[in-house]
């Protein structure tokens, strides 16, 4: 059975990294896993070494080993055995480029279709959905394609924030997803807030954290009110 | 000899469409131009009818007609035969897509460096770069390449503004830029604040407006003075 926690970001408010997650990490974690292999290739401005060594205390505080795939000679070999996929935040283009350069953009949307269980947050969010056309991210690099994991049937907008920036004249994120989905329209966006996550357990999800998700359709903006269950199929209906 | 003003913005502060840009407009506008011919390709949520009715009296104004290229039925011989090209924001992966999609990406490099005015704002700054690396819209629709007008050498940042929103985890623009630059160590980025432009005069360019432009680069930040004449060249130097 599918299982993915799909988090908006790594961090909320002031707190420290992932440190409002351990409720949302625990429901997807079990004793059936050992080990979380972890994705670094968002990162940019720092080395995979450095973001292994910020990422494994948070999972060993919750009684699990964490390994980073860098560490590996074939990526695409340690994600095949792999007990559970950890996808951090970062660069999106940069993470779904070195995912096609590895290999692994297939053979992760296998394994997670075979009952992986799949964690991710921000950039590593973004690359669990069709594609990567609702990231926030600057397009730094040019990945062979937008296509990405497709783990869930729509697209998310992590980092969801209302309005916009005072005195600056860009684009509010409503108006940024309004336009997606003008030339998108037949698609809709679950938009998460900072701090929250998208649970998903085959065919059923629910919104965690504090904070409601909404959905962005065409003609149309709705609440998914914190904690309560849907049909992913709700969402595309 | 080639001509490019490249304005940050359609608009600065609470002034009203391309308000604060008459000078910087008359700076490229000459009576060698009788009609301006425009591309609307970056508007999403509004008609291409609507966006050439808001930008007409712009030029109007200065004392040029304009008409809009999707009101000619082949669109590469009407940018053929276009005295200037004024190319409008919006959002810069709908721009580039239908730019392709339109068989102008090859023609209108070939007319610039014939001679061709270019204006452009915002996303149609973005397009006269080399790439389409460094625009901070969201990629609403997957283009055949990021490759666009390479009118300069170097990319452009566009509503350039430092620091990030109080109270969210999303990263600051210098950081974006400084990513940027990891994946891409020698290329430099020249960033320009809203109300802001860089006017390009064959090998000799200037900032224009009320602030001053930034140049990225891997190791280090120089301010471009406003109004301060310098070569391209020292661009990438």
């Amino acid at each position: 059975m599918k299982q993915l926690l799909l988090m908006s970001s790594s961090r909320k408010g002031n707190l420290g990294y992932l440190e409002h997650a351990d409720e949302q990490l625990n429901t997807i974690l079990s004793d059936k896993i050992k080990r979380v292999l972890f994705i670094p290739y968002a990162g940019v401005s720092f080395s995979f070494d450095d973001y292994e060594k910020m990422v494994r205390p948070v999972y060993e505080r919750l009684g699990y080993e964490l390994v980073s795939v860098h560490q590996f000679d074939n990526a695409a070999e340690a994600v095949a055995s792999a007990d559970a996929l950890a996808v951090g935040g970062g660069n999106t283009f940069a993470l779904l480029t070195r995912l096609y350069e590895n290999k692994l953009v297939e053979l992760v949307h296998e394994r997670v279709a075979d009952g992986m269980p799949y964690m991710g947050w921000s950039a590593g969010t973004n690359v669990a959905c069709p594609t990567i056309r609702t990231t926030n991210d600057m397009p730094i690099v040019q990945p062979p394609s937008f296509s990405a994991f497709n783990l869930v049937p729509f697209q998310i907008n992590p980092h969801f924030i209302s309005g916009k920036p005072v005195g600056h004249n860009g684009e509010s994120r409503e108006e940024r997803l309004g336009e997606f989905l003008v030339m998108n329209p037949k698609e809709s966006v679950v938009a998460i807030p900072e701090g929250t996550a998208l649970y998903v357990q085959g065919d059923q999800a629910r919104i965690m954290g504090e904070f409601d998700g909404m959905v962005f359709r065409q003609d149309k903006v709705e609440t998914l009110a914190s904690g309560g269950e849907f049909p992913l199929s709700q969402i595309n209906g």
